[in-house]
């Protein structure tokens, strides 16, 4: 029998898988995850000296101003702000204490404890006597008011460490009126000066709506948003990529290094690998551009399919005699009936809570070999194919989303928070904490916040108007993208394969910057 | 749709896909892989200074020594022979050139083109204007007499690198007397002077054979084996580890340890996680001890089901009506019965070449999870189970059998090389490069070589007598097994969870050596 493991994050002694998790305490740790914890973060040097906070001009939306103009009356049209330098006194008052919440909310992604630990340190040192509580289990328990204190000590171990179990995360978000009222009740019953939320587009999103509530009943609670998501989707020009892609890509493109030495010592296998991820290719792009793939798809080139089954499994019944078919566009009803019955069903699987398809669960990678054992078959039978051909399919997925974050995502996870709780003792609320010029040194990196309105537009979900933040697809004329088109013509027909390697903390690489990052900041030629 | 890449070993513009396997000189390198390169390579101090070869006494066989010596009349009761430093002369004639072929056999694993080199580098440096030829593509081209001369700037971009692709492998053995004749007559026509295989169990049996065939028509060639394999089941008191092992188990663990923090995170799901390798379990034992799961199968424990099923495979004709299922012992029948049919197909899926289930194709980690969710939907039923159970599989292969080798992997193989030479340049033939002390400083370990008739047995494998190296299985009675029994049942019930972190080069962890292998040299408390 193959050796297998069990692994669940639950106390097995007890009732609930979830109550256990949290709490490093008793763990013991490898000689990599001790070394992390003492590693010494760096901040942009506006940090670390007197600084004042400059506001933009008045913003506006990323689309449909009027409708999240609405949406948000009390917040729409404020000002993005900066961090600046100044030779006169620093700006906050140090004497203040304050008492802030920190929810991580959504999948994991490397570097959510730092932003934690950023938000603790900072206020440690300017804000002495601050309280910092921790939402356990995402936002539904801002609304049952589950908590707990942050102390050093409980920080300690989770400091540069992989991960959301500091505080764990959860999917719910804050809707519905009564939800909002207890989110209230929890604000007013822990007299909140502000709440960091630390998710991805929805998340902040949401964030953003508790940040409008809380102005529009006076409650004293600032909301800032933190940008977290290993798919990369949540970015802009101030908020120039989000925590943890930079660690997953790296692990990922590890493994996709591997199986190309793999391919390339035996000859063997065809290997086919699918990566985690939404809708967004941004994950499968920077491993493409780490490691030179023979083919790569990116899904934004074929992604219509997709959006026409969301949509009709959104709307319509979906009938055993397909005649629900008649909705797709003939191109798309084409590439359907093209798939083997497997794969239809699969793209027909229930869809998350956000009402899209569960990209996740579709193999795909399995989907191709089949198309490809078929059109050789289809060949072979006419004459014209006499080789072998054997696929390996592989999912990378889990296995990177909890990985010790690189020096890059430790670093920038820290100077977020520090940046989240600055931005709360300056009485902001319904910005996204922003770090940027994340090409240069970190002690040049420049700090602010980004007013959510501003990078929202209006969508319609489930026959209803909803602020969004618009996901940030790969443009097929970004400079990532560019760069990766010019070379894949080579890469198809000669293997130009790179191996990365395992992520490195200290020596050659481990302070590189991904791909995707360097191209879009023009820091590399496209 | 998912984002998804094809990665094929076989350059696509040709016919088949072994074209151009090998061949590093086009590669672009990652930062990693590119340090790695010049990573200077400690030696035993025994090799860098005069030494003499002493060799013990004469030998027997780990089994039925008779038929050993009747399969092996030239070779049977050789010593093994051991490196000592001495203050006279040194032992051989550096002015004797060498002509020496060497061959990867078998499935890669990391630390392979470091043995290589370590031969090339002891020719270069003792027997200057040797020459070395590499087969490309495993046994079969010795055979086939397809080789590639070995120069410095050829094995320069392998070095310290992982795959096999400098000269590719093969699965092959060199079995019937016609092809004996083949590898004579390339060992004639590249006036060999020596052959280093670089191989498991069956491809080190086969290099003995191939020794005693040479040496029984008076051949010059000598042959020296190598122990690989990434499942650490060739290995001894004078060969204390197999090299590879040490990196995947590291490279497997990382994933383990990032998946458990992910179970730690959400509380959401039961992660089943199967590893490559055959049947020794030494690489879940080992991952288990680095990592600590919950539940950790040991196949030494529960394999009784498949070696039957083997035997019964191999000489049954497997009807239909499943009257063949009477040779099953009652317990065996039982558990199979209580399979899935979908895993009892598995188990009767296609022998491997050598007449061994292929173990990796079964998806234990899937029928652990049907099995769990029938037992679970029973109970609910009943009344007795309440709660709600996901599983989430995963099979990690692959992806580590060519990663980069650690700093251990590195040393171990490139030590092996030099030894190879070595022997071969002292006319020693049917030995296993054998490095030792592997817990002290590399500048204390011992070299030498181990007879290999020493370590065979005689089996009937499909219905002939056969020398074989008994695979080291774990042992339940040994100290890596004891320790992991010691601390299961804890790990059982509290999550004890340790996250190795990714494999490092340099600082914290970077020469750390594998549990199993201090377990078994004593110098960690079982």
């Amino acid at each position: 029998m193959a050796p297998s493991f069990v692994i669940n994050g639950g106390d097995l002694t007890a009732a609930s898988t979830k109550s256990s998790t949290g709490g490093r305490a008793s763990s013991v740790y490898s000689e990599v995850q001790t070394s992390r914890i003492d590693y010494a973060l760096p901040l942009p040097s506006v940090l670390t000296s007197p600084f004042k906070i400059v506001d933009g001009p008045a913003s506006s939306a990323a689309g449909n101003p009027d409708g999240i103009a609405n949406l948000f009356p009390n917040l729409f049209g404020q000002p993005s702000t900066i961090l600046v330098p100044t030779d006169g006194e620093h700006a906050l008052d140090s004497g203040r204490k304050l008492k802030i919440g920190v929810v991580l909310s959504g999948g994991q992604a490397p570097g959510g404890h730092n932003v934690i630990s950023g938000i603790f340190d900072y206020l440690q040192a300017h804000a002495k006597g601050s309280t910092v509580y921790g939402f356990r289990g995402g936002p539904a328990d801002i609304m049952k008011c589950k908590y707990v204190e942050l102390t050093p000590d409980y920080i300690r171990p989770y400091r540069n460490q992989g991960g959301f179990d500091m505080i764990c995360s959860g999917r719910d978000k804050i809707e519905t009126p009564e939800q909002f009222k207890q989110a209230e009740e929890t604000a007013v019953k822990l007299d909140l000066d502000g709440l960091v939320v630390i998710g991805g587009d929805d998340s902040n999103t949401n964030g953003c709506l508790l940040a409008e509530n809380f102005r529009s009943k006076n409650l004293k609670a600032r909301v800032i948003g933190c940008p977290k998501t290993i798919d990369g989707d949540l970015k802009c020009k101030e908020v120039p990529t989000s925590f943890g892609f930079d660690t997953d890509c790296k692990i990922y493109a590890e493994m996709i290094g591997n199986v190309m030495i793999d391919a390339r010592s035996t000859g063997k296998y065809y290997h086919f690998v699918r990566l985690m991820g939404r809708a967004a290719s941004h994950i499968t792009l920077e491993c493409a551009l780490q490691t030179h793939p023979n083919i790569t798809i990116i899904g934004e080139e074929v992604q219509q399919l997709i959006a026409e089954l969301n949509e009709i499994l959104a709307h319509e019944v979906v009938d055993e005699a397909g005649l629900w078919k008649k909705k797709l566009a003939e191109q798309s009803l084409q590439l359907f009936d093209f798939l083997p019955q497997a794969i239809q069903e699969q793209l027909m699987l229930e869809r998350d809570p956000h009402g899209n398809v569960q990209v996740a669960k579709i193999e795909t990678e399995k989907m191709l070999i089949q198309m490809v054992e078929t059109e050789l078959e289809k060949r072979k039978l006419e004459g014209s194919y006499k080789g072998q051909f054997k696929g390996q399919s592989h999912f990378f997925g889990y296995e990177g989303r909890c990985g010790l974050p690189t020096n890059f995502d430790s670093m920038y996870c820290y100077a977020l928070g520090y940046a989240a709780a600055v931005l709360l003792h300056s009485g902001k609320t319904g910005l996204i904490s922003s770090v940027g010029n994340l090409g240069a040194p970190v002690s040049e990196w420049t700090v602010g916040g980004t007013a959510l309105t501003s990078l929202m537009d209006v969508e319609r979900r489930h026959g209803k108007n909803k602020p969004v933040i618009k996901k940030a697809m790969v443009e097929l004329d970004g400079a990532p993208f560019k760069k990766f088109a010019s070379m894949r013509d080579e890469w198809a027909l000669k293997n130009r394969y790179i191996s990365p390697g395992p992520i490195q903390f200290m020596g050659p690489g481990a302070d590189d910057v991904n791909h995707t990052l360097l191209l879009e900041l023009g820091l590399v030629a496209a």
